[in-house]
């Protein structure tokens, strides 16, 4: 126990997967007195020797602070844990990853059982947790009232990023940014197998390729204002025509070098079919719009 | 003409479409004799007025400079434009987009023909051009003697990284480089259009969108790491086993988003079929090895 105890918020965290690991440890070198809950008890061990208070159910661990966060595997794990356990008065803070309508059903379900509800969404993986200069955040939406009132005990783990009233709006945000991430990851894979059968050390080319993608990444900006105005012709640099007529290169290329073209056809045909109903001047923005049914 | 022409290596540019035009107003403000051709001959006009001879055809262009660098539509163009000119003694730079193959081949028809040659991918886009600062550069391959010997010639519009003898190998370079730039771009536009019929600002979301993909690029880093040694477990942070788990909420929240999932099921598909063959506990990486046959 360190001598401030007392005057920090008290915490009970239901979870202690990698992430709710490394999440009880900062509240814990914070001074935050900490109860936890895990299925599986021995999980809890370690950091009862640093200090947590481990508690033999969720009931009893749910009773012991106002500040409940909960980091379960999914949002079934979330409704099962939760199952009878008296909810009235406390603030629940959601960091199990859900989709945006799976956080709003529980912040209706948190409401009715007379709880307050933040739901969060982690951009960060464990090892970055209680590591400023590492640069995770959560983000959080939900009332921004009660966000205020936390958000100094939420920001000891990792930074905070509150986007919004809406509770489906922080898991919206996170799986936004992380299927961003996963086409950017089906590029670089492409791009890796593309060098396979010749003599180039990949990692030799792992800079050109990170600094190529850095660099390109800020063309977002671009797009977002394109979006926001409705005009696709402002201040393109390469057009859509120009760009579709370059894809057959990349195509064959990944065909000489025997690699699939499986993860780069789906955005290409897409170019085409913007191409083919808009106006070849255009950025390639217009595909937002072949996407939203 | 500047003061110092005489000491400059007298250039020949083959194609003057957008990227052309901006290549040769460097070429021509550093003070480099520049003799000019296009298919079109109205597009040499401005540069003439800038100091830049215009030649009739292309054997006489050809024929005004050692130094003969083309910049045309694609590899069919340049075919055709050097049909019959003679090629002896001169040192052919090819910065025309091409697939791997075409350069190796246009290297063999340079040789036949008694030209030295090297092979560009450029990455840039023309208002790059003659902007240092905006980190543009172009990919040389072929002999590392001819690209020392033109070196300083070939800095002045943007920046060189030469990447080896085989000339295929600049291409390679560059087409690997924009399919991961492709790859990013449909994760981009996944992104934005999960977000299309929310009271979400594109524009706000943005520089997080921006960061996070600039953030992650570095990923590249260990994903080479791990294509060099085999050992695809080195330094995982999150498992294969973990974020296929993770995919249902991704695709759920498209498909509650109302948004196609085509541009993400692939690359989740490649990752569902490395895990259910290989160790769950490896990164992402082993998706390479899918794609290449």
């Amino acid at each position: 126990m360190t001598a401030n105890a007392s005057s920090k918020t008290p915490v009970t965290l239901l979870g202690l997967g990698a992430m709710g690991t490394a999440l009880a440890r900062t509240w814990l070198a914070a001074g935050h007195p900490l109860t936890v809950w895990n299925r599986t008890p021995a999980r809890a061990d370690a950091l009862v020797g640093e200090g947590a208070k481990a508690s033999g159910g969720v009931a009893e661990a749910v009773a012991a602070s106002t500040l409940v966060v909960v980091c379960l595997l999914d949002d079934a794990s979330v409704g099962e844990a939760l199952v009878g356990v008296d909810l009235d008065g406390k603030d629940l803070v959601n960091l199990t990853t859900t989709t945006p309508a799976q956080a709003r059903a529980r912040a209706e379900w948190a409401a009715e059982r007379g709880a307050r509800y933040l739901d969060g969404g982690i951009m960060a993986v464990p090892p970055m947790v209680g590591v400023p200069e590492a640069g995770g955040y959560v983000f959080y939406s939900g009332a921004a009232g009660l966000f205020e009132e936390h958000r100094e005990t939420l920001a000891v783990p990792v930074g905070t990023r509150y986007v919004g009233a809406d509770a489906g709006h922080a898991a919206l945000h996170d799986v936004a940014l992380l299927s961003g991430m996963y086409g950017m990851f089906a590029g670089v894979h492409h791009a890796f197998a593309l060098l396979r059968k010749e003599d180039i050390d990949p990692v030799g080319f792992a800079p050109l390729l990170a600094d190529w993608l850095a660099a390109m990444a800020q063309g977002v900006h671009l797009t977002a204002d394109q979006l926001r105005s409705g005009d696709y012709t402002k201040g393109v640099v390469s057009s859509l025509g120009m760009q579709v007529a370059g894809t057959p290169t990349f195509l064959a290329t990944a065909e000489q070098q025997g690699v699939s073209t499986e993860l780069l056809r789906p955005y290409f045909d897409l170019m085409a079919r913007r191409l083919a109903e808009a106006d070849g001047d255009e950025d390639l923005t217009g595909v937002v719009e072949l996407l939203v049914r």
